[in-house]
């Protein structure tokens, strides 16, 4: 056996909304648990950027004084957008007081390393899932997760694209319906397919639930209500990767997240949808699967920075 | 003054769906308009596979024949799609009797030459502007006509991509909307934004004339039924496009196309409603601008797939 510390093993960070997540990731891509740290942001880091990178660099730190850690050169974070690569910067939407931060400078003046890059997180779960998951091989692909928010990363021609400040990927956003009353939101993947906004579009017709557990509970007790849901849920999303497909022409959509799993059959609902929209038949060719590497995808996408460079279209 | 022979110029073909054109474009990207046929493949080319051949091989074999052709080995072929890269054919909808045709193995055969390379249409007109047109420089583009349909390509991280058989770029394919009765194609971005559709939806609701050009007219003269036509063909593309930036972090869309002339406000009012539908910073950045190259981008793309290879992505 070779000592984990003898490969060129990458510390990757994840920056969410919420919490901050960190490892030591080898360089065959296994996220070491003995090296894991996870930190809540909570309140304080949503109202300072300071607080914020308090929170940030003492995850950072304490994984790297773990012995597994010595010797290891390069950081690669993951973070929560919007980014912009060019300036290395972070601007999270729901950290509203960490704004234009300089992430990147900030980790290498306090490690000392210079080699510290920076992505989406969204591209870094599709760097993840083409090099070890379920889009492997695969050259034209978008992996994505559906939780509170919807949003991901793409693969064109055999490379993981950024776009012109690293926020290429965002599925959420895209627009597959007109707006009512000047609701902009309300006409987007997200603001009509993700988990929270599904359980408010039940609520507000009725169900009683309050969560997207509750909504899968009550599909499976065959509420009609929550059947209908769901399928308007998949309904939006199918839209939304038909789109996708049409104009990237894409193989394959790998979806992660935990309101993915509201029922057995929901990738399958959205394949069926993206199919049926798609009026050119290489769009109708499109397969949708469950990820492959599941909640380490992040932190394995943000050491794949650095130990898969090569995937990366720049 | 080096003569045209002495560079290593190329034979560019764009094969539409009603007509072929080919011509000699020099190293510098200059289309030579002495060299230049145009054929009309009309009935005949739609009805059988080998009357379109006939007429494709004429028209290259024609061009060859030029003095100016002489010594040029390197064939570039833009064509309506969907096109098969992997297989070197095309299946161009507006040519039913044409499927799989095996356009490279036919050119390669009928010339004696190797180097024959196929590419989209659309992948051809985004070559071009990003070489020398609207989108040189800028490394996130999408660049696309609008007329009777509406597809063009797309610049990601500075390269063209294909996609998986080729087709990436139909931002005509996009769903803007919920479909009503069934109806897929009607809620697609070209369903509702395209010349076509445009002026079917205005004599649907009662104007009289039969053409974008006399719609433009009738916008001129200030009749309201022609500007609400024209607005919503303008909301349909602008929400296409809030698609596409927000996906792709694109930050420019070049638009050409007869269609686009209908109002010389037209790219403006998409571009308002493109960033009215971006929730987020990064996609109300996107500017909408006027194609640099007009009707020579076909043959300067076809030409580029050779020229600067270095611009596509594979």
């Amino acid at each position: 056996m070779t000592s984990a510390t003898s490969l060129p093993s990458v510390i990757a960070v994840d920056v969410g909304g919420t919490k901050i997540e960190a490892a030591v990731v080898t360089a065959g891509g296994a996220v070491l648990a003995e090296t894991r740290i996870r930190v809540t942001t909570g309140a304080a880091a949503a109202a300072s950027a300071e607080a914020f990178a308090d929170a940030l660099l003492t995850t950072v730190r304490k994984v790297r004084e773990h012995p597994l850690a010595a010797g290891i050169s390069s950081i690669g974070i993951g973070a929560a957008g919007p980014v912009n690569l060019p300036e290395g910067t972070i601007s999270p939407i729901n950290l509203p007081a960490v704004r234009d931060f300089e992430i990147v400078r900030r980790v290498q003046q306090a490690t000392g390393l210079d080699d510290v890059r920076l992505r989406l997180d969204g591209t870094c779960i599709a760097l993840a899932e083409f090099w070890l998951g379920a889009a492997a091989g695969v050259q034209n692909a978008i992996a994505f997760v559906v939780s509170t928010g919807i949003g991901g990363g793409i693969v064109a021609d055999g490379r993981v694209i950024a776009g012109a400040s690293g926020n290429a990927g965002h599925l959420g956003q895209l627009v597959v319906d007109t707006p009512v009353n000047g609701d902009v939101f309300g006409a987007t993947a997200e603001g009509q397919a993700s988990g929270k906004y599904t359980v408010e579009w039940a609520r507000a017709h009725g169900w009683s639930g309050t969560s997207g557990e509750e909504l899968s509970a009550a599909v499976r007790a065959g509420d009609a209500l929550a059947l209908e849901a769901v399928a308007r849920s998949a309904s939006a999303l199918g839209r939304g990767l038909a789109s996708v497909a049409n104009l990237l022409n894409t193989e394959l959509a790998v979806m992660g997240g935990g309101f993915s799993y509201v029922t057995d059959d929901y990738p399958s609902q959205v394949e069926r949808i993206a199919r049926e929209h798609s009026v050119n038949a290489y769009g109708r060719e499109l397969r949708v699967v469950r990820a492959g590497l599941g909640k380490d995808a992040p932190l394995v996408g943000a050491a794949a920075q650095v130990l898969r460079a090569d995937l990366l279209s720049l």
